[in-house]
């Protein structure tokens, strides 16, 4: 980051997901003072939705630090439309255009800023974590969905409307399975961890009597040596090497950082990502691209958010 | 660009290819005062390339407004190091890590500046051409090979190398044909002016007696309503819209710019990179990408070399 904040500053953060919402008050050294969490009811209607956030705010606002908090930074899975103010996260049906920022202004005595979940990852990593020595690093969540936010030039990249690095929705199979989105081949499609348990079952793989097919029972199977599992993860660390080769052309990349949940899986995932990123990266300037692990698991949005609060404080 | 030169100012400009060298002296409007051009002799020795620029050279030192020259910009076919100051295009043989930006400042009495010839189009669209009213855009060049430059948050941005918009070495195609480059399926197998011609046969086009199979006679079949070569501009703009597509989704772009021989097809190319666009553009805040015929053809290396200069001087 340009500018280190000083450490007895504090600023609020909040992590929208489509799971739960988390909240902190974060030190200007991004130590978490206080932590505060409500399920996230994803189904519900839009005012269902905010009171997740209205709770977690209103534990927060009990702490004796609340009064002195300079900003306070949101993360919300995307898509975002940091100039609007407002959010639409693809598993939150009734939120569309959602004015997220406006509505939390309305509780906090400090200036909102938005971001997207990606980005804030990018923040978390780029501000204290795996990404940051680096200059121009890509940083990656590889889980249920696949998404990232990018590094250039010393600072993140959100762009105009803070959707940049979206790199789980570059195609990498122009002629491949529709997507949601609206394209085709999809990265998403092939490397999240619903897809690696596609790829596995394609290749004849079952979860063991009383399991759940998830991304996780699937490294299970691949470290008892499950050729059909191994295969899954071979496929999927393939379609990354594609993926993250071609942003490394498009926008000069040093290095690349992954976390989420399926990039836990580590050496099954990181060791043929090893393989085929040295396939895929030929050019003299794609050719060092560094690979690593992320820093941050699942405060990664909380440390973003606040690294852009600290910013803007 | 951030700031407008004054057009009393001059200053050199080279745009090195593998077929030819151009050079000229252009005032601070862009006005190019004078052109010499040599053949490049991309197959000789790395001495036998560098004369034809020393000729170039030669020729614009002749003329009076040389001696006021603020600095000389030179740009590359790529990839280059703009950091080393060397380059090495992939059709000059003879030239690896070629150490150009030395060479030609012992001849020159002002300062240096290299870029890639991508990036050279970026900086002319964005100065004076089609790319002038975004703050986010591509600019591409579709010829025998496909390459292109980026514009990020109204700046033009090289990468630390000088090689960032590398777009031709996207993979589209994860498990697709070998590239030279090392990859699978890049952009530039399936869209340029060769590739072209390769999907036009494959559907059964030759071409007209006496004619060489270039993507300009697949046009002029095309114009006359032949169906595969209809098809083969269709494939290619079907390959062009799910990479513009990926890279809008991953540094968020406002507009794309098209320019090189294969753009000059027109509405052969546009009309079906329109529709195919549309499909694949289908997120929120990449829905609205518009797209654009380049303004600048042959002098885009150039005006782009000469922006460099104008801001270094």
């Amino acid at each position: 980051m340009a500018s280190v904040p000083s450490p007895d500053r504090v600023v609020a953060a909040l992590d929208l997901g489509g799971t739960k919402t988390a909240g902190a008050l974060v030190g200007g050294d991004g130590e978490l003072l206080v932590r505060a969490e409500r399920p996230t009811a994803a189904e519900g209607d839009a005012e269902a939705v905010f009171a997740g956030i209205a709770g977690v705010l209103d534990e927060l606002a009990r702490h004796p630090e609340w009064a002195r908090i300079g900003a306070l930074g949101v993360a919300s899975a995307g898509p975002v439309d940091t100039a609007a103010g407002t959010v639409g996260p693809v598993n939150i049906p009734a939120w569309r255009g959602f004015p997220l920022v406006r509505r939390i202004a309305e509780r906090v005595p400090a200036p909102v800023r938005l971001l997207g979940d990606g980005v804030a990852v990018a923040e978390a990593e780029h501000w204290l974590g795996a990404a940051a020595e680096y200059r121009n690093v890509l940083c990656m969540v590889v889980s249920t969905g696949v998404g990232g936010g990018l590094v250039l030039d010393g600072l993140v990249h959100p762009g105009p409307t803070g959707n940049a690095g979206h790199i789980g929705h570059v195609s990498i199979q122009w002629d491949g399975e529709p997507c949601p989105c609206g394209g085709r081949g999809c990265l998403e499609g092939l490397a999240s961890g619903p897809a690696i348990v596609r790829h596995a079952r394609t290749a004849g793989w079952r979860p063991p009597g009383g399991c759940s097919a998830t991304a996780r029972t699937v490294a299970d199977s691949a470290r008892s040596g499950d050729g059909a599992a191994l295969a899954a993860f071979d496929l999927a660390a393939r379609a990354l090497a594609a993926a993250i080769a071609g942003a490394a052309a498009l926008v000069e990349l040093q290095a690349v950082v992954i976390g989420g949940g399926v990039a836990q899986s580590g050496s099954l995932l990181f060791d043929p990502l090893t393989h085929h990123l040295t396939q895929y990266t030929g050019l003299p300037f794609t050719r060092g691209l560094r690979l690593h692990p992320a820093h941050f698991g699942t405060d990664a949005g909380l440390i973003g958010a606040a690294a852009v609060a600290l910013r803007s404080s």
